[in-house]
Parts: C-alpha cells; sequence; structure tokens
C-alpha cells in the first residue's frame, strides 16, 4: 500500500522513514513538509497538491507537531484518506473527537499511534500484570531536553505539553499494562518562567483497587537518562526499564520480546491491518491523563530556561 | 421517590432545596453535610452513615465542589444509589469516565446536570439554530466573582474551574444549541498572581463549517453583569441573553419558554425520567472544552486578587 508521510522533521527521518523502508506492507510514496524531504521520493510543500496529485496514495502518516497536526489530519480525512497520527493524537481532546467521528462517517481508519506501547516488554509486562494485584506503582521518567529535543522551541508554547511529551510515553504504556483505569488526583507541575509548559511534573493517581500509583516527569537530567515503570503486587515486583525495552521480575530479567524489530515497525504493522479491516483506533487515555493533569495540576514557577 | 442532598453549601440552599420542594417526583429525606443542614430533615455528617442507615434512599444529589466529588459519588455508585451530579460532573475527565464506566457495570442511573442548558430560551434556541448556516458565535460570560462566589477560596485552588466556573455554563448552552461540535483552537488565561486558576479568558474556538467562535469570560465585572450568547447565521442574528432566560431574533424577543419553570425544577425532572428508564446521561463535552482550554490556555500573569 502507498503511503505518504506529513512533517520530514527528526522523528520522521530517525524512525518513520525507515520503519516503512523495513516493511512489506507499505511503499513511501511522497512527503510533504515545507523543508525536509528524503531522497528519492516525491516531495510536495503542501498537503492539498499532494492529495490532489496522488489518489493512488490511500493513507496519510502525520508527524508534525500536535498543535498543527488537526487541520492536516481534517483535510486528509475530508480527501478519503486513512490518517496515522504520531502521539499525541491532537492539541486538544475535543479535537480528537472530531477526527475520530469523521473517520467513522466516512468508513474511514484513522490510528492514535503510542510508540513507547510497542517497545520490546511492554505486551509481556502487560500480562504478566493480568494475573496480580495492584500494590503500587511508580513512574520515573527522567531525561535530558537538550539532548532529546535541541532547539525545539514549540515544545515549550501552548499545545507543546512540555515533559509531557516523553510523558506521555509513559502513560501510554501505563494505561495498556494496567487491567483497571487510573486518573490523576493531583499534580505539581515546575514551569520555567518563561515558558508555558512544565520542565518537571510530579502526579498523584486514584487506583480504584487502592494501589499507591505516582509518576515523576523530569526533564532536567544530566548524565544517566531513567524511564523506569516499577509495580508492586502481592505476588513481586514488575519493573520496565529503558523505557519498555527490558523487564525485570525481582531484579531477574525475563518476558519474551514482542514479535517484530522495533516500536514503529509494529506500528506501521499495525496500521496496514487496520485498512485492511476498516478498524478504527484511538485510544485517547494516555492524552486524558496529559491533559487532566496539565488543567489540573498546581503550577510551581522555577528557573528560567535556555535551550 | 427519596433522596438525599450531599453538600449543604450555597447552591444547596438557593437551588436544590426548593426544586426538590416543589417537585412532585422527589422527596427531600436526608442530607449530609459537615456543616449545613435542612430544617426538618435528618441530617447525617457522613456519607457512609447516611448509605447504611438509609437504605430507603435510591438517589443521591451531589452538590459538593467538584475535586472532592468523585469519592463521593463512587462510594454512592458501590452502594447501589443513583447519582447526580451538579456542573461540572467532576475535576477531572478521567475520572467522569471512571464514573459513567461504574453506573454502567452496576446497572444505576448517573446524571452530569448542566442547569444552563435549562434556562428558559435554550431550547428555543437550539430549535431556531436547526435550520440556519452559522457564520459567527460570541460568547460574553461577564460578572463580578466577589458578588457570586464571596469567600469561595476553592475556586482559585487547582481544579476550582476560576472564571471557567461559570464559564462552563456558557459552553453547556453552546455545546446544546449548536448542530455542530466545536473545539478549542487557542486560548488565553488571565491568572492572579496568588491564584492557580484563571479570573479572565479569551478562547477561539474552531467550527466544523468555517464559523468564527469565541468566548470572553470575566470574574472583574463591575455594574451591569453579562451571560449572553450572539449567533450570526444566514437568515439573522440570534442573541440569548441573561444566561438563556431571554431570546432575541434581529432584536425582537421570541420562542417560547421550556416547560416547567426554573432551571433546577427541570433537571430534577430530568432525573425522575432517568431513574425510571434506567438510563445514564453524562454529556461531557462542556467539561472537555474547559479542560481543553485550561490545559492549552497561554497563562498570562495579571494583578493578585482579594476577595
Amino acid at each position: 500500500m502507498k503511503i505518504a508521510l506529513v512533517g520530514i522533521g527528526k522523528i520522521a527521518v530517525d524512525q518513520h522513514v525507515p520503519a516503512i523502508a523495513g516493511s512489506t506492507d507499505w511503499d513511501l510514496a511522497a512527503t510533504v513538509s515545507r523543508h525536509g524531504k528524503v531522497d528519492g521520493i516525491e516531495a510536495f510543500t503542501d498537503l492539498g497538491a499532494m492529495l490532489d496529485a496522488r489518489s493512488d496514495i490511500r493513507v496519510v502518516s502525520l508527524c508534525l507537531p500536535p498543535v498543527p497536526r488537526f487541520d492536516y489530519a481534517m483535510q486528509a480525512l475530508k480527501a478519503g484518506r486513512h490518517v496515522m497520527l504520531e502521539k499525541p493524537p491532537g492539541a486538544t481532546i475535543a479535537e480528537c473527537h472530531a477526527l475520530e467521528a469523521a473517520a467513522r462517517r466516512a468508513g474511514l481508519s484513522i490510528y492514535a499511534t503510542w510508540h513507547s506501547r510497542h517497545a520490546d516488554m511492554v505486551a509481556a509486562a502487560k500480562e504478566w500484570l493480568a494475573g496480580t494485584a495492584l500494590r503500587a506503582l511508580t513512574v520515573t521518567w527522567k531525561e535530558d531536553v537538550r539532548r532529546w529535543h535541541p532547539g525545539q522551541a514549540w515544545i515549550w508554547e501552548p499545545g507543546g505539553l512540555g515533559v509531557f511529551d516523553p510523558g506521555i510515553n509513559a502513560l501510554s504504556i501505563v494505561t495498556e499494562i494496567l487491567p483497571d483505569d487510573i486518573h490523576v488526583s493531583e499534580a505539581e507541575l515546575d514551569i520555567p518562567e518563561n515558558c508555558q509548559t512544565p520542565i518537571g511534573a510530579r502526579i498523584a493517581f486514584h487506583h480504584p483497587g487502592g494501589a499507591r500509583i505516582g509518576a515523576v516527569f523530569d526533564w532536567r537530567q544530566d548524565g544517566d537518562q531513567t524511564w523506569e515503570i516499577e509495580a508492586q503486587t502481592d505476588v513481586g515486583t514488575l519493573r520496565l526499564c529503558e523505557g519498555g525495552a527490558v523487564m525485570e521480575v525481582d531484579g531477574i530479567r525475563t518476558g519474551d520480546a514482542a514479535p517484530l524489530d522495533g516500536e514503529y515497525p509494529r506500528l506501521y504493522a499495525r496500521m496496514a491491518q487496520l485498512v485492511r479491516k476498516g478498524e478504527i483506533d484511538m485510544d485517547l487515555r494516555p492524552m486524558t491523563l496529559a491533559t487532566d493533569a496539565l488543567a489540573l495540576g498546581r503550577r510551581i514557577p522555577t528557573d528560567t530556561f535556555h535551550d
């Protein structure tokens, strides 16, 4: 199936292009980007021009930042194309509902991807937790923003999510592996004085079974980077490390990796499946938790940030 | 049907108690409140004690502030009671989903009330707009917080909504009367330096038909209080004034008032209907728009607020 990639920035070049190139399902047939291109692939600078010129391309994958994404997604749906969305699927909950409703009306597939859910050991962790009683869960997501988001000014602007841009990856794993839904009960957000979005966050969640659930997100981490989820249960302690790539039970590495090699190849395999079956996958739970935390959180001014 | 009222504050005394007293459907059988009471009605200070003692009361109406409401609502649902929620139905979107899921599992009714939707002319305005093409819609919601919320410190704390506490009433009307769903595209929030929630807000919305939609909420209004929605259409201009009590088309008062007298009597009539039919009414669209605006909005520091 032919696919067009819209928004040729860091994530497209690092992840989407190789995942499409390595897939037997997909053929990268065009790109749309103001500045970026992919060698040997027809390049457009305007989505409307691509949709008009290439009626043979039935699927569009959007990897732009969240704020402009809605207009592009709606334009593609109105032109009868299936749509795949980088995370988060939009800048607001209501616009994601509108996209889902539009896709449903038109009989098109739409996929809100959460790449971290497809890290190697997430499926194994979900299976392991299914048979346990949860007592506590702690998310520690600490990285250096200067290393992972150099010069990306939009992350500090309204809708840019701040530290919830990586944090939502953790939330996507937690909502995937826990059998029960959780919700934000309290949050503290550290907001640099020259920014609109948090550089750090501490969140407490309500769990229906009374488990203590908390998350710490921090973008000011020098040295070792930490992306870990630890779940204490009645039968032992599960640790998902390295963003879901490694699983330990009571300190011992275990679990079988999900099939296929890598998060983005798994996303594109799933999109192929959705298009073939005419289905929609629009799980907004990670985004709802992030939006709730941003709306409800206590904002604490902190040091000015300079890239 | 016997009903218990939980949270005996200003809104309970001003609106809920008279609406229940004037209804042929309902009998106020108990109250639960730390401090408040209603003359002649059995008073509890603890919800659990009331639920244990009064198994004859099958319906609970909650008028506490949004942050503590979830725990009370879930406790009532777990005890097999139908639940009616003052607006907004909770402090987060995710907790409202959890309440709806719990009610559904237990076969109970739950009703997220939006009292302003039951203002006299809202139904007539909805009917009038149904046959038109919308060009623009402007919400102007300006009131004096000192007059309407004296001493209510919780409105300035996380989850207290600030000026979205009245503003969500406007959003509840807009989402009711417009045939199409809208979403927040941009927002500016004026945050007093000693508060966590906005005292003023300017919001731009996306409309699927391209109509220009904006809202101005302000809690710093001296003199005349304004709660107006103006809709410009292909066949004329509709104005809903006084919070939905008065409707004008091209400057001329028109429309027939909804049946029953008053917003809260209509809410309690609707709740009686839901319980009899075993139905759920949990429309979260007003809250989604408010949460999206609070999460996405650009925060602008403004003067310290003193009650």
